[in-house]
């Protein structure tokens, strides 16, 4: 049996989710189209879609056909994007650059960013109620997806991350601070991916809840290689300036435990994620390659 | 049979509002316990509650109970707030006072204010899947719930109106962009709010019809009215400047057709909403009630 090819697998899925976006995506025109214009600009603008990615393969993982979520993949690619377009604002991290091109911001005016992000995160919630989703999944499964979705995204979940990221900046940052803003800024949102597609691909109870697990491991491991990347990463490669977040006073695992530290904890969220989807056939590779990639990558 | 006491009315459902939010709002404490603070803020400033009342008197008025549907009217008042504080913001309308009090970004500042925003509009998903609107509704009766609540929330709705409102300030506006503004910026959340009462009401697609037709006339004699309150208003009474649309040039109805002008077409929008619901019982009094009022009111 060959090795499973993940830079193939990603690819693939990455033009799947394009092509979805595409479909999926409001084509408001008029007075509004301005919005729309600055949502497509900032959701095109070479995100990774990990999100959208993880969400499928999980729900493969659990016998799912990922064909049949797309809608809800182009749902947290939304939310993911919104998050990114109100954190970039002037007066939150007040970047002006995001993967190596113009914020939102930059390109539309603060007005239409705030708007565009608004937009984004309302319509990801028309998208999980799309009839592609309903016309394969129950509406009951549904429910509980939105539910988890929303809870991950909103104050106990990415917003309640971004404002503790916020409050404690240039602030001493404790390591049980450090977990709750790693753990609800970007992990909240990358474990809701794993459940929603756990869920909506009609997995057993247990088999979701191991699900969970990986994604709470991953979602934690690939932000402490985002901070790690901000110190020892390549600019070009990242889209950033390295050490923004070093100039931002904001806190990172590496500036809390350094490098190696940083390194060591990585591959124990590794092995935790791998550890918890043992028991999944060959059906779960993809979520195995993808958490070692997390861990390994450069960008 | 006693003329029905709209003042009462909407004390009692203004209050059943009040101490819903009480129960249904986040709890949040912790690193994210200032964004909650500035929910609560915002949320418990003084709003009449408009959108929530209709939703239960729609619910009513085909026969359901408004008692089993209060997280839906709790999630159209957390969505109708985030609207203001985000509107509020120096890069939106720029507004320091908001139904006489300072606006959230005076007291919390302006990443607070875009996070209390975000985690309200997001909330208000989480609210409409809550446990206990599910004890009471069918899922894909919610489903659809969700999908009206989404589209008339975002770029094709209230945050397509409020684009054009920002693009065009300043500018001339013709008739067909000023109804375009009034319609999404007010009126698709007003509408709405009575399309999901109905729904989740159990309301049959007829009843649901009329109702839609009575929301959509409603939410444009709302916003009429506003921009005509603005003009020949009470400051004390409306809680902010009166005048501020015509500094800010604003496109109002006023400006473009007269106050008498103004008056009639309110008028005509009130027969439009009654008349769609000529053929509701008793039941329906509030709502034949609440679009009188709207016309007529001073604040």
């Amino acid at each position: 049996m060959n090795k499973f090819n993940l830079k193939k697998y990603i690819k693939d899925r990455k033009e799947k989710v394009d092509s979805a976006l595409e479909t999926y995506l409001p084509k408001t025109q008029g007075p509004a189209g301005k919005v729309v214009e600055a949502i497509y600009y900032s959701i095109c603008a070479g995100g990774k879609r990990v999100r959208p990615i993880l969400l499928m393969a999980a729900c493969d993982a659990v016998g799912g056909d990922h064909n049949k979520v797309l809608p809800a993949a182009c749902a947290l690619e939304c939310v993911h994007t919104y998050s990114l377009i109100h954190d970039d604002l002037p007066a939150m991290d007040d970047d002006d650059l995001r993967r190596g091109k113009p914020t939102c911001h930059k390109v539309y005016g603060e007005a239409i960013a705030i708007l565009a992000g608004d937009g984004l995160l309302t319509y990801a919630f028309e998208l999980m109620t799309h009839p592609d989703l309903l016309e394969n999944c129950a509406p009951s499964t549904v429910i509980k997806a939105i539910n988890v979705f929303s809870k991950a995204a909103g104050v106990d979940g990415m917003v309640g991350g971004q404002t503790a990221d916020i409050l404690f900046e240039g602030k001493d940052v404790d390591p049980d601070t450090l977990a709750y803003i790693h753990s609800h800024k970007t992990g909240a949102l990358i474990r809701a991916s794993v459940e929603m597609g756990a869920l909506l691909g009609g997995g057993s109870q247990e088999q979701i809840e191991r699900l969970i697990e990986y994604g709470m491991a991953l979602g934690l491991a690939f932000q402490v290689i985002d901070d790690l990347l901000d110190v020892v990463g390549d600019q070009d490669k990242i889209g950033k300036p390295v050490g923004s977040d070093i100039k931002k006073q904001k806190a990172t695992y590496p500036a809390l435990f350094g490098i190696e530290e940083t390194r060591k904890r990585a591959n124990e969220l590794k092995d935790m994620a791998l550890n918890a989807i043992s028991a999944f056939g060959f059906e779960a590779e993809p979520l195995r390659a993808i958490a070692c990639y997390v861990v390994e990558r450069d960008r």
